[in-house]
C-alpha cells in the first residue's frame, strides 16, 4: 500500500523531486532472463526530454539513466531494478520570487495543507519531473510484454483536432507535436508560437492505443483493465479526464449505434466495431486497446493570477520560468509508458491466475 | 492484491454472482465505535433497487440487507464487517434462448476468453447485481466521513443535457431519473418510454460533487484522489469515461482561462473558480470535488445484433428480457457510494500519515 | 492491505465472531476450471470440528460449510468463492459470570484497549471459531496445489515428545491427538485426562511437513517462503513459536554439523541432509518443507488467576466453560491448513513471475 | 504486493546486490516534518558494519549513506525517502573458484532453479548486504515512534548463553558481540577465536525487547503484531526461528505457570508476569514486547562440503573468504531495525483505524 507506487505484480515505486540530487524508481517483479540495459529504456528517455524543440520547456536535463540493480550479465535477474537519473539543471533561482506564494493550479497549496512544507524551488515531488521515472519504466515494461505494440499520440490541442483521415503513424515522430496529421502538425506550430510569445498555454488530448493484448487480459472487478487504465492517467500531473472507447461519446449514442457486432473468424471472433475501445467487463477482447486522456494548459502563464502567500496575504502570481506551453506533448511519452506498464502488469496477474493454456477452453 | 477489494484502509471486498444464492461484502478497516444497523445502509439500497419505476428494470430484487458480523451492541469494533443480500429473483429461464452465444457489448465472451466458462444465467460476475454490494458499502463508508456531503444526480440522458440554471438539488429524488432539473426530467420521461417502447436504449453521463472535503486529503502519487476516483468510476459497469472537474473541456482552454484565482478568505484561501475539480497535485484544495461519468447505452436491445455461438457459429443476440434502457440511471447511487467509499480510503490514509493535526503548520 | 486478508494472490478474507450469526471467508485468486464443491471442503472441517472426544472442547458446532459463489456447474469460475458456516451453538449464557472481567492470556483487554469495546460473548473475533474458515479455505487452497502433499501433526504435548522412531503416519487419524507415535499417543490420553480432571491445560507442539514443493517456489526477500510461513502460523491462536528445519536447535551447531552437502542425482540435486527445512534464502530447495509451531496452553483454566473489571477493580477469572485442554490439538489442521494456502500463494506468484517454464535454465 | 517491500503503511523497499554498484531502499509513507538527515541514520549503520573487530567479516564497506529525496530543509515531507550506499568494496575475484559450484547452505542453487540464473560474485541480492538497508530504514523508523524503546542483544553464541543475572544494558556496546553479560562476552571471545581459527561458524540466539509500546497496538487477524515479528525476523538472512514471549518453553508449561496474572494500576493494568511477550490476540498490552531470534551458523566454512555444479557435476566447496564466523553478531542490529519498522508500521496502522483518541473508552 505504497501510494509510491504503481501496479500489482510488476511493482513501479517512483522516488526524488524536482530539485534534489536525483530521480529514480524500483521495478520489482520483472520476470528473469530478458536482456535489458540502458540502451532499451534511454531512447523513452530522450523523446520525453525537455528542450528539443522550441515548443517545450528549455530546461537541459540530460536524463541518462543507469541500472543500479537487477541486471546481470545484461539479463534481468528477477530482483528489484533500480534505475537512477541525477538531477543537473537544478537553477531554483529561477523560483525565487515565488517562493512563499502559492502558484495557483499548481499543487503547491495542497502539498502545504497536506504535509505542512512548501518546497519553493519548483513544486519538489509534484513536478513532471517525476515521469520521467515512469517512462523509464515502461520501457522495462515493454519488454515483458513484447507481443503488444503500444502508440501515443496527440490528437488535439488547444481545439484543433487532427483529422483521422490523415492519420499516419509514421508522421509520429517527424514532428515536435508526436501528430499523426501532417496538416494539423503545421497548425499546431502556429498555435504554439502564438501561446509562447503571449506567455499563454493550451491544453491537448492524448491518444493511445495497444494492439495484440491477447483477449483475457484484464483483472475483474477491481482492477479492471479500463480501471487501471483510468487511474494510471489520470495520475498523470495535468490530466483531468479518461475515455475508453467512445468514452463520452458513447453517452451520446443509442444502443444500436454503440453495438460492436462479432462474426466468426479465423483467429477468433471478428467485431465490425470498437465502440469499447477493446474492454468488456474490464478484460480485453483482443481488439485494439484505445484510450484518450485529457491535459489542461499548464497553469504556469505569463499573465499574472490572483493568490495568496503561505501567511495568507494577498498575492499575484505570474511565470517567467521555462515552462512548457502544452504539457500534453510531453505528456504523451508518459501516456504511453503508463499503459504499457498497465498491461505488463495485467500479463503477470493473469499468467497467475489463469497460467500460459488460460486462453483455451478446459 | 485482490482483484475484486477496492479501497487501501477501507477495504471492501465483494462476492457474488447474478444468479446464484446471494451476493455480498466485507469491508475492512471501518474504525470501532461508530453506530450501525441495517437501517443505516438499507436506504441506500433501496435507492437503487430496480422495478421502482416503468423506467429501470423491472426485475425484482428486495434487497434486503443482512449485517453478519463486525458490529456489536450497535456500534461497529474495527474488525470486519460482512453485509449479505440473499437473491431472491433468479429467472434463470429469461436467459435460456442466449445460453450458448456471446451478447455482444456484454462480457460474455471476454469471461469465457480469460476463465474458460460461460455463465448463461445472466452476466454472472459481471453483472451489475454487484453494484448493489458497492452502494451497501458506500452507506458503511458515508459513516466515517460524515463531516463530507457527497450528491451524485444525472446531467444528461441520450444526449439531453439538464440546464444548470435550473438546478434543483431538491429535485433530484422527486423524479425516476435523479435529475436535478424539473424540466429535463419531463424531457427524458419521454425519451426513455421511447427508447423503451423501441427496445432501445439510451447512454447518460452522472455527476458527483462532494463539498467540505479538507484540503490535504489525498495521496499522491499514485493513490491521488483524482486518480482513485477515476478507477472507481471506470470500474462501475458501463462507465466509459471519467473527468475531474472540467475535465476533457480544460483541454480547450487557455491557461488564463482555466485559471482557479486564490485570494485570502477567513477560513483559508478563497478560490473563483473550481476549474480543477476541487483536487490539485492529488490533493484536495478545500473546494468542492466534482466528478462526471459517463454511462454508455447497455448493449442489451430488441434490435438483432450478430454475433457467434462458444463454438464460433454466427447468430443472432437479441434481449426480449427485463433490462435497464438506461443504466445510467440505477448507476448513479452506484457513483455517490464509490466517491463515498473513495473518501474515507482517503481519510483513513490521510489520518495514518498526518495525524489528527495535519492540516496546522508544524 | 486488509489486515483480515492472508495471501498475495490466493487473499483469503475471513469475517465472522464466534457468537455472531454466521463466519465466513471469501477466497479470491483461485485459477478457474478447478472441480470444487462443499464435499471438498467439509472433511476438513470435521477433522477440526470440536467435541469429537473427550480431549476438545465439548462444543457442538456442526459447521456445514455452504459455497455461495465463484463455482458454476462445479467448477471455479475465478471470481470470488464465498464461503459461509452458520454459528449454531451459541450459548452465550456460560460466559455471563466474567461479562465484565479480562480474561488473563486472552485477548478480552487489548480488544478493549484497541477498540474500546469488550465482547463477552466469548472472545468475538480473538476466538478460535475463526480458524475455521481458515480450515475451509485450506482445503481450497489444497486443489490448487495437488502436487504438493501437506501433513501436519502433534510432535509434542505438555513436554512429552514422540519418538521419531516410532513415526507412522498412518497413526495421525487413529488416535484423538494427530500423533504419529501410537505409544505417545497412550501417554497422552492420561496427560490429557488429568489435564482435563484439574481443570488445567497444556501446550503442544505442531509439525508439519510438506513434500514435492518444487525448488524455486518462493519470494525473496520479504515473501520468503519461511517468512510467509513464520507469519502464516504465528497468526494463529495460541501460537508462540515458529520454527523452519532445525530451528533453535540450528543455533546450537556449527557450521559443520548444519551442513546440507549435496550430490548430483537423476532429478536434480540428492540433499544428504535437511537442517534448512527445504528452504534457502527464501526459496525451496525441492527436499520436504518442515515446519514446527509451538502452542502455549490454553488460557481458560478451573485455578483462579488475578484479572481487573473492565472499570479497574480487582476480581478473579476462572474457566468453567467448554474449552480445550490442549488448543494444539485442534490447531494441527489449522497449521495444515496455513501451511497449504501458504504453498499456493507461493506457486502463483511463481507462476507469475517465472511462467511455467521457469525452472528450465534459459 | 512487492516482494522486495516491507510494512504496510511504512513501506520499505529494498533494492541492490552485494557486488553491484550499489545498494538502497525506498521509504514510503514517512510522516511528514520529522527532522532527519543523514547522521540520524549513519550510526546506525557504523553499528552493523563488518570488519570492526576480527569476530566479524573482514570486508570493508564505510557504508556511507546519502538521503537522495523525501527530505526538505531538514524535516521529512510526506514524499518518498530514497536512501543509498555505493558498494566500494567489490572484490569479486575472492569468489571466482565457487563461480560455477553451488555452495550448500546458501540460495545459490535455489536462486538458480527459480531464476535461472548464478550470480558468482557472493550472493548477489541473497547476500546479508541487502541487510545495511533494513537498518538505514530502521533509523528511520525509530524516529516515527520515540516514545518507544527498542533493544536488542545477543543471547547465546554456539549453545552458550548469557545468564540473567548478570544482564546490564550497559554492557552491550562494550564489546564485539553486543553481550549484557560482561562475563560470557569473555567466554564468547573464546569460543569465536576457536571457530574462526577453525574455518568453523558458529550460532546464536538474538533477543529483542521493546517498551513502551502503547496498549492497542497491533492488527488483528493477518497483520497481528507478532505474526508481523515473526515474519520480520524470518527474512532475516540465516533466521531459523522465531519466539515472542515464551516461545517453546510455553509449550511445556501448564495454564497456571503460564498466565499472566492482572491487577489495576494507576496506569492501565499491572501484569504479575509476562510470559506472553507483551502481545495478546495479536495486539500489544502495554508490557515489554519481547522476540528471540535464531540464527544458524554462517554456512562458509574452511571444510569442504560436498556440492554440485551447475552442470550437475559433483564438486567441494571450502571457503577461504572474508566471512563471519557467527552471522548472528552482526544480525543483532537487523533484528532491532526489523522490530523498529513493524512498531512503526502498526503505530501507522493503528492512527489509520483508531485515531489519536483511541485508546479513550468510548
Amino acid at each position: 500500500m505504497s501510494v509510491n507506487t504503481f501496479g500489482h505484480l510488476l511493482r513501479v515505486t517512483t522516488w526524488g523531486e524536482s530539485h534534489g540530487p536525483a530521480i529514480g524508481c524500483v521495478v520489482d517483479g520483472c520476470p528473469p532472463q530478458i536482456a535489458l540495459s540502458e540502451s532499451d529504456i534511454q531512447p523513452f528517455l530522450d523523446a520525453r526530454r525537455p528542450g528539443q524543440s522550441r515548443h517545450t520547456t528549455q530546461r537541459r536535463e540530460p536524463d541518462e539513466v543507469r541500472i543500479l540493480s537487477g541486471v546481470f550479465e545484461g539479463r534481468t535477474t528477477g530482483t528489484p531494478i533500480s534505475l537512477m537519473i541525477e538531477n543537473v539543471d537544478q537553477r531554483s533561482k529561477d523560483y525565487s520570487e515565488i517562493a512563499n506564494a502559492y502558484r495557483p493550479g499548481h499543487a503547491d497549496y495542497t502539498y502545504d495543507a497536506k504535509y505542512g512544507f512548501r518546497d519553493y524551488r519548483g513544486g519538489g515531488r509534484s513536478s513532471a519531473r517525476e515521469t520521467a521515472m515512469r517512462v523509464a519504466a515502461g520501457a522495462v515494461a515493454r519488454l515483458v510484454v513484447p507481443q503488444v505494440s503500444i502508440l501515443a499520440y496527440v490528437a488535439e490541442i488547444g481545439g484543433d483536432r487532427i483529422d483521422p483521415a490523415n492519420f499516419d503513424a509514421g508522421q509520429i515522430a517527424q514532428n515536435p507535436f508526436w501528430c499523426p496529421d501532417a496538416e494539423a502538425a503545421k497548425r499546431w506550430e502556429a498555435l504554439l508560437d502564438d501561446a509562447r510569445k503571449a506567455g499563454s498555454s493550451l491544453g491537448a488530448v492524448v491518444e493511445c492505443v495497444a494492439t495484440d493484448v491477447p483477449a483475457g487480459w484484464g483483472a475483474p472487478l477491481y482492477a479492471k483493465l479500463d480501471a487501471e487504465l483510468a487511474a494510471a492517467m489520470m495520475s498523470i500531473n495535468a490530466v483531468k479526464g479518461v475515455e475508453i472507447g467512445d468514452g463520452f461519446h458513447a453517452a451520446r449514442l443509442t444502443g444500436e449505434q454503440n453495438a460492436d457486432p462479432m462474426s466468426p473468424g479465423d483467429d477468433g471472433p471478428q467485431f465490425a466495431a470498437n465502440h469499447a475501445g477493446g474492454i468488456a467487463g474490464g478484460i480485453a477482447t483482443g481488439q485494439p486497446v484505445t484510450c484518450r486522456v485529457a491535459f489542461k494548459p499548464t497553469s504556469s502563464i505569463l499573465t499574472p493570477v490572483e493568490s495568496i502567500t503561505r501567511d495568507g496575504e494577498a498575492t499575484e502570481v505570474r511565470t517567467k520560468g521555462r515552462h512548457d506551453p502544452c504539457v500534453g506533448i510531453r505528456g504523451t511519452p508518459v501516456v504511453e509508458a503508463m499503459m504499457t506498464c498497465v498491461l505488463a502488469d495485467q500479463f503477470l496477474l493473469h499468467r497467475a491466475q489463469c497460467g500460459s493454456a488460460s486462453t483455451d477452453r478446459a
